[in-house]
Order: C-alpha cells, then structure tokens, then sequence
C-alpha cells in the first residue's frame, strides 16, 4: 500500500530552491528572486511604530486572533482597499499568511482531485504548487501583451463541464511581466459572464507601477465588480511592506468566503497576530503610502537600467516588453530553444535567472526565461545583463 | 454540478467560535479558551530583543526565509529542542505556522479522502480539522487517566487495511488534561512497532509541568525513539511565548519531511520571518527557560485554585483529576448528560466552558465538558466555578 498521499505525489521539488542556494553565492549576480531588496525595508519606521503601540495592542501581537484576522486590521485595509476602488463591504475580507495561502484556500475550496482549472501561460509557480497539491489538472492558456488569449478562453468556458475557476495575474504579471489592457480585461468579463466559473483576480504587484498613465489599466476587475461573475480577488503585504510578514488578503464573495474561513482555520487558525498589528499600525500611521511611493520610484530606476541593459546587449531575436512596472522581464527566445541550455552558459558566467518551464503548468515549454530586477543594484544589472547575453548568442548563435 | 469540492463540505463551523465571542463579553467568565494570559507574554523583553539585533537580522525578518524556517531558528531551536533529548539530528526539523500547520501538512501527506486515521477520544479540535479536511475517516480510541486504550489500539493496528497514523498528545492532554503514565507508552511503542503506522506525537504543552516528579513520564516517544515507528513530532512556541507568533515545529525523519517541505512551499512558503528572529532571539538570550520557569509555576497557581474550588463545589458524581501540568480540566458527567443542557444554564449564570462533543470526531458523546484555568485570575476561578457546579446541580441532580 502506498504510504503517502496521492496529492503529495503530484507535487515536484522545483529548481527555484537550487537556484537560491546559487544566488546566495557572492560570486553570482542574480536574477532569480521574486523578493524585494533588503535594503528597501521600511525597517526604523516599523519599528518606532511597535515602540509607541499601546501596551494592550502588543499585548495582542502575542494572543491568537480571529481566524479572518484582527479586526484592527480588518478595517485599516479594507479603508486601503476602498481607496482603490474595491467593494469591501459587498463582500468578506479575510487576512491570510502570504497571498499563496489565499491561492491555497481557493484551490482547496474549489478542487476535487482531477477536476480542470485554468490558468495563464506561464504562470505564477506558487499557484501552480497550490492548484496541483488539490490534484487540480491545471489547462493553462498562452497570455500575448495585452493579456490572456480570448479565443482559447472562450473555448475552454463552454465546455459542458466547465472548469472549477480561472487563475489570472493582470497587474505586472509573474512571470510575463505584463499589464493587461483595458480591452482584454472587458473581453475577459465577457467571456465569463454568466458562465459559472470563478476568477481568481491575483494583484500581489498592481501597486508597483511606474506611470501614472496606466492607473486605469490597473483598476482589478474586482473593482469593476461585473455581474454574473464570482471575482475572489487576492493581494499581499509582500510587495509593499515585507514578504517576512507573511500577510496577504482574500476579499471574496459571502458564501465562497465562508468555505475558506473553515479551510483557513483547519489550516493555521489564524495569521500571525505579531505582523498583523504591524500592518494595521503602517496603515494607520498613514506611513504606507509614501513608503509605496519610494518603492515604485526604486523598482522603476532598476527596471529602465535592465532594459536600456537589454537593449544594448541582446540579439534582435529575443522579444521582450518594456516593463510598466512590477518586478519582471520575460524573454521569449527563438522557438525550440531550450533555456537550460542558456542557464548553464550564464551560470558558468556567474548570473542566474529563472527558465521559462517552470512556469509552465506542463513544464515542457521552455524557449523563455523570467529575469527579475527587483533586488539588484544598476552596477550589478550593467554586470549581469551582458552575461546573460552572451549565454543566449552562445547558444542561440 | 457541485461548486465546492467534496473536502471543504467535510468541515464544520464548531461552536467554539460562538463560544469566544461570549467569552469576550465582561459579565461572563470564560473557562472556555485555550490560549496563554494576555498579561503574561514577555512583552518588553521581546521589544528590548528586538531593538538590539544587529540591522542585518532585522532586514532579514522582512524578507522570504527558506521553507523548513531561517536557519538560525533552526539551530537555536534544534539545540532547544536536543536538551530536552530528542533525535535532532537523526531527522529533520521544520518551522510551521503553528504546530496547526504541522498537523495539517501531516494529514495532506499521508491522507487521501476516505483513509482512515487513529485519533484520541476526546481529541483536539484542530486536530480534527486538520485530519477531516483531507478527506479522512476518523477512528478515535478512548483514553484513561493514564492514555490511550491498548486494547482497542491493538484492535486497530492489526487490521489488514492499516490507518495511515496515530494521533496523540500524551503531555498534558487537549482537552482531557491528562498525562501518559511510562507504562502506557510503553505498550503503545510495542503496539505500534513494525505495525507501517507512523505516530504522530503532538507536545504542545509538555513544557507546562507542575512537579519535577512527573520530568520521567513526560519523555517523549520521539526521545525514546524507538526501532520501527516512525515518529513526527510536532510542537509549538504558543504556550512558551506566545501563540500570536504562530510558531510551531514538525521533528520527523527524512522521506517524511521532504514530502511536508513540499505540502508547505504551496500551503504558504514560509513561515513568518518577522516572528521567526524574535524566537531564534528568544532562545539565544536564554530568556526562554526562565520565562516558561514562571509562567508553569503562574498555571501551576492556577490549577491548584481550581482543583480546590472543584473539590468544594462539584457534586460527588463528576468524576475529574487533579492536573499535573498544561491548561485543562475535564469533567466527566454522568452517563447520559448531555453538556449542552448545562452549558446554557451555565451561560444564564454568567460562565461559559466547551462542551464534550466538541472534542469528538463524531460529534455524539457529551457527557463531559472542559475547563481552561489558563487565562483567569484566581477571583475569577473563585467566583466562576459555583456557576458551574450549580448548573450541573440544576441538571443532572
């Protein structure tokens, strides 16, 4: 009798583990991580903030919590939330530990073993971990520039057993990079309306743009609020705070909101108490916004240094777009290329980056590869592109 | 076709939620929480650890750490953990988001929906949740003063289909506050060995003893780590720091901790960072030892008040024991009572406890109820009790 689990075995140790211990080398540039610099934490402020709590808030930041987390908090970012156009009080907020604990509870709320979700091509590999560990069959469906393929789409949300929901990433997405357009978004609407599948709306990097041009490119469809369409929108402290804090957000609907919090509570009870009163206290104190601000300023000063890198250094034949924002560039190389030929060259040059297959929920298409900017200094960039480069020509010719 | 899946409608919304907001109100005392005194978490020393750590760490406890915990924690806590005797090094060690969390990726990597697993009865409520929310079918063996029945174990274990583990917590028992005699254990090693059972030994309150007397029986298996069982561990920093943190671990041997690492990564990718210094700096100051010294001796103080007022008010007919260590006091009623009945009597007076069936995986017996004495003052214990004592009175005699 086999002793584990059918769904741990559909789970695969992914290469990102080896990577990072590569990264961690001082001797390799990397453009691996998805995590902010370290540099960039708002480290004093929070810590002043802590020094002037009232005794019974720190008091608090040891007690367990409610399992939807501190009301404090509850209503600090649903204030935050608000502002950016969202329906807070249509619909239920819980706090989660990390946004990929939300990915997790939809999936669990959602998924039998064998049933279909859809995703985008490529996708964000924590979602493909937590679709997969329900035995979801993930179909995942090829984004272009302005955001997921309509077509297949709509092929896909009539079938007569339709999928248990669609996963998408339209804001700076992980790993493409891209921001949907506005017409995408309202075709995607279209396409679901009333066809009983739900979105789950992933907007871990929408604060993070780098023009103000596209704040209406922005707007989640979530706030959009379409009829006929179960929008389970998820977001994080990760990006605008810390990842450490291990604090994101589900605003869902009522009765999916319902299941996840009998998920939630089986799964860790409750988010940790010690950070949350930390996020609430950066909201309050009105400090998050400004330190956002910085952030971007930053994020954009290291991506418009990787793509003037990028342009002066890659052969024609890489495609790529120049990043709006987030935290990510993704190059698509001539078709049959195989990217792990390339990682070898580059780390061999002494840079890593991330193969296009590991966020292919089959884990075969591999003529890209994801690098991200979000943690390197411009000297570091201006080191490490041009090793990148001759990894590809290497290769590629 | 059903929307949710078939898991998510295995769990239930329990009572207890119900329960802590009556807790909450001033007029009622609540016997009813599992959680530490606000008023005894080591507030100021965690602040004045935090303010001396040098700028390095304190980056780090914002950003992503690797899955099993920072490695860091992992040292101080494995060292922790080696002075209390256990096979640190034999197995591997990881940080979860709680020791709920440790529970949780346990059920998902044995459990497929429909397996059964051996639990306690009375069994811990989270516990429940964790194992039902994969899908299993719940087998619980009653315990005595002394644990588990060896007989009906015996039983179990050699039917032709094995459950896929047992589930206890012989160290000062959720919620039958009681503690494994060495004998007991032993029979339960003998039991189990060579049996393919894995046992999964929840320690969450072995820390909490009363008496230097009981230090024997309180060893766990894991330290006894016998031949032929596969022993996973798990633990918690909530009842020796503070459960807001949400710190837990899980000790188990490698093919089994390497199935979890993956079952975590997509559960949440790491436990909180932020969290994870202040207990890695917990433990190296040496406050640790000093603080769990005064609080067992505060939970000490408390028992012993308890216990005297139950001597004096409890009809004759309710059976419980003097606690040794931990949180609990369990009542058992005569055969017959139903809880419930008392508990809306007990409530009408101004008192509130958890109900027996709460902490049965099949959700029917309840003649018998849980008392916590951690988080009340000895007034409030003094003035608390009679309430009970004269609902049990008002019903059953």
């Amino acid at each position: 009798m086999p002793r584990f689990s059918t769904s741990v075995s559909a789970l695969r140790s992914s290469a990102i583990r080896e990577l990072m211990s590569l990264a961690s080398r001082p001797d390799i540039i990397s453009f691996a991580g998805g995590m902010p610099g370290n540099e960039l934490f708002p480290v004093e402020e929070v810590e002043e903030l802590f020094r002037h709590l009232d005794p019974k808030a720190k008091r608090a930041a040891f007690q367990y919590g409610p399992t939807p987390g501190l009301p404090s908090l509850l209503e600090s970012l649903g204030g935050f939330l608000e502002r950016k156009g969202l329906p807070v009080k249509k619909n239920r907020l819980m706090i989660t530990t990390g946004s990929q604990q939300a990915l997790n509870i939809l999936a669990k709320a959602f998924v039998d073993p064998g049933d279909r979700v859809l995703t985008e091509y490529p996708c964000f590999i924590g979602a493909i971990a937590a679709f997969r560990s329900c035995g979801a069959e993930i179909v995942s469906i090829p984004v272009d520039e302005e955001g997921i393929d309509i077509g297949l789409l709509e092929a896909e949300s009539i079938r007569t057993d339709p999928a248990k929901f669609l996963y998408v990433t339209p804001y700076f997405h992980n790993p493409a990079g891209m921001l949907y357009s506005t017409d995408r978004k309202r075709q995607l609407i279209a396409t679901l309306q009333g066809k009983d599948i739900p979105l789950i709306e992933d907007d871990a990097y929408g604060d993070l743009w780098f023009s103000e041009e596209h704040l209406d490119r922005l707007k989640p469809i979530k706030a959009i609020d379409p009829e006929g369409i179960d929008v389970c929108y998820t977001g994080s402290f990760s990006k605008i705070l810390g990842p450490g804090l291990r604090l994101g957000w589900l605003l869902a609907p009522e009765p999916i909101f319902e299941k996840c919090e009998l998920i939630k509570q089986s799964a860790d009870a409750c988010s940790p108490s010690f950070t949350q009163v930390i996020a609430d206290a950066f909201i309050r104190s009105g400090k998050i916004e400004p330190y956002i601000a910085s952030v971007r300023q930053e994020y954009q000063r290291r991506a418009t240094c990787m793509s003037e890198a990028l342009r002066r250094h890659l052969p024609g034949y890489v495609h790529w777009n120049e990043p709006k924002g987030g935290f990510y560039i993704w190059l698509t190389l001539p078709e049959g290329t195989d990217a792990s030929t390339i990682l070898k060259r580059a780390i061999e040059g002494g840079a890593v980056f991330v193969i296009g297959s590991t966020f292919d929920p089959q884990g075969t298409r591999n003529n890209a590869m994801r690098l991200s900017y979000c943690n390197n200094s411009p000297e570091e960039i201006n080191r490490g592109v041009p090793i990148i480069a001759d990894a590809i020509r290497s290769i590629c010719g």
